[in-house]
């Protein structure tokens, strides 16, 4: 089905567009008032494993703030899940797994699944947003980095700074690498089987890469982004987004993703200079800065643009949409993108 | 009193040494078996407003694990206090501010105190320490930054991201800006009045500059860290840690201060061409990494020595020590340091 909206797909091939796509990470969710009504209805796992609530969610703030690009609505730790660990998602409280990997002898409790039985779900979920997004707008899959997951899966619940999660890596290396790999594997399956749903992107998220030293995110986690990125860079566009990891920008680049997310802690100057000029830039607008008033957000939108430029740039935030944005506020930062002029 | 080792002091004069100083941030604390059991015995505010109690609890670290400088057992929130917040600070639980700032009428129940008056417990501790010391080793006194102070007293309590204090800087520009003022008055009043109870050095900290975007550091954390450093350097050596804000390295190096704590995000060679080769540089190995097997430590720690290089370097940490930290492994990576040999 040929899309109506593809100013996505064109910046991540790096062509000519005449103002950058703009989508917010986490759009699908919290700061809606649609999706609250959903939320005191069903649980988490009820919304992402039920395709017609998942369906619903996503399309959501396509349809009310006018995004370019959807994003299925899901959660990274389906895939530590369906690996056979025990995963609580707590509303208001973050992820909790009750029993989480302390030593060798845990990684015999995970089994490497079968994505299409454990996640066919979030496929089913794909193909009916797909379906019903009627090429509105391209679809974007996902999955966590293996670092990241990695984080959740020793420390058992969210940190500041994951101190347990690092602390295995150094005491227990060996182990580490082998958990590492079991996710590599399942995440390659689970997102090539996203792209046969029906994702035209997808998008890695290492939310905790910059917790690690530049070499420990060479050794702990871009070795296995790479292996992600390879297997998948034929089958359909990447973006790759570790937070904080701005030391790493020049070796993200060379991956092969199409785009790198970044955050608010990098300017644009910096970032285009580390990441060099060819590659596309997703980025940056600091999330708490959608509480400003609208003139300022749309003032700062439009400084924004201007300093990445509207090639090869997809507008977004630095990080999630916080629960407390007012929806105007969202829908201003989108439509002053779309109203930008060169 | 002639100082009996004064290698932190040549180190942040940039002046020649046989091998670095070496301290460990948070090295007064919760890794040490007979300051728990002092914790078991008084609250945090008896141990920090008693002097002989802080006397002792910052001398541990120097007498146990052989560090070559004390830094006086405190808190950065005893300024808020000072000032007229309410703070508590519950073990294991970090910080609580019950009646945070939450907007211009909430700056009316701040005061800008008598730093003789409110906080002059924390000079007696530094004298009587200075005193017990016997000049074995310098003493550093320190204060939060500005910002980090505006974080606690804003969001009422510790926060991966403090969303709602940038937040509240956005919104209420001027607000934040008449609050990082009075911060600043009173930190300036605190550190000169803990340089003339004995303080050799000062360290600021801004534990949460890095939650900035580089233009906002600047106009809320570095443009207020710039009246301390100014109002200081020439009273005392100065240590400015900016965790995160890697991106200012070169400008916080034009403030006069002597030395840079950098975090381990950032590698040796990065952080000496971002700061300059002039300036001092201290830090950065990662803290989970003490909870490595000894061997490993000395690995690592030579390797740090040998990036950073002896000159201009103060061996520590890049972020506070880890309370589940063996004490032989702090006392591993500080006999590493000495060990040194070029």
């Amino acid at each position: 089905m040929e899309l109506k909206n593809d100013l996505l797909l064109k910046a991540l091939r790096q062509e000519k567009v005449e103002r950058p796509p703009v989508w917010m990470m986490r759009q699908a969710g919290r700061y809606l008032p649609d999706y609250i009504r959903l939320r005191e209805k069903y649980s988490f796992f009820e919304r992402c494993q039920t395709p017609e609530l998942a369906t619903e969610i996503t399309i959501q703030p396509v349809e009310q703030v006018g995004v370019d690009a959807a994003i299925i609505f899901s959660d990274i730790l389906v895939v530590p899940q369906a690996m056979g660990l025990e995963v609580e998602l707590l509303e208001g409280k973050g992820p909790f797994l009750p029993d989480p990997i302390k030593n060798i002898n845990d990684l015999k409790r995970l089994r490497k699944p079968d994505v299409n039985e454990s996640l066919g779900y979030v496929f089913d979920a794909l193909k009916l947003t797909k379906k019903t997004l009627d090429g509105r707008v391209p679809l974007i899959g996902f999955a966590g980095a293996p670092w990241t997951l990695l984080c959740y899966m020793v420390q058992g619940k969210g940190s500041k700074t994951f101190d347990e999660a690092r602390a295995f890596c150094f005491t227990q290396p060996e182990t580490a690498h082998q958990l590492l790999q079991m996710i590599t594997d399942t995440t390659i399956e689970y997102l090539r089987g996203q792209v046969r749903a029906g994702a035209d992107a997808v998008q890695v998220f290492d939310s905790w890469g910059g917790l690690l030293s530049p070499v420990d995110f060479e050794e702990f986690s871009l070795r296995y982004i790479r292996q992600i990125i390879s297997a998948l860079k034929d089958v359909v566009p990447t973006i790759l987004f570790a937070k904080g990891a701005w030391f790493a920008l020049d070796s993200m680049s060379a991956t092969g993703a199409n785009a790198l997310g970044i955050d608010w802690c990098v300017t644009a100057q910096q970032a285009r200079k580390f990441a060099g000029n060819e590659i596309t830039l997703q980025g940056n607008f600091d999330p708490a800065r959608l509480l400003a008033p609208v003139p300022e957000i749309r003032k700062e939108v439009k400084k924004m643009i201007s300093s990445f430029g509207v090639d090869r740039y997809i507008a977004n935030l630095g990080h999630g949409i916080l629960p407390n944005v007012p929806v105007d506020h969202a829908r201003a930062f989108v439509d002053a993108v779309k109203e930008y002029k060169i």
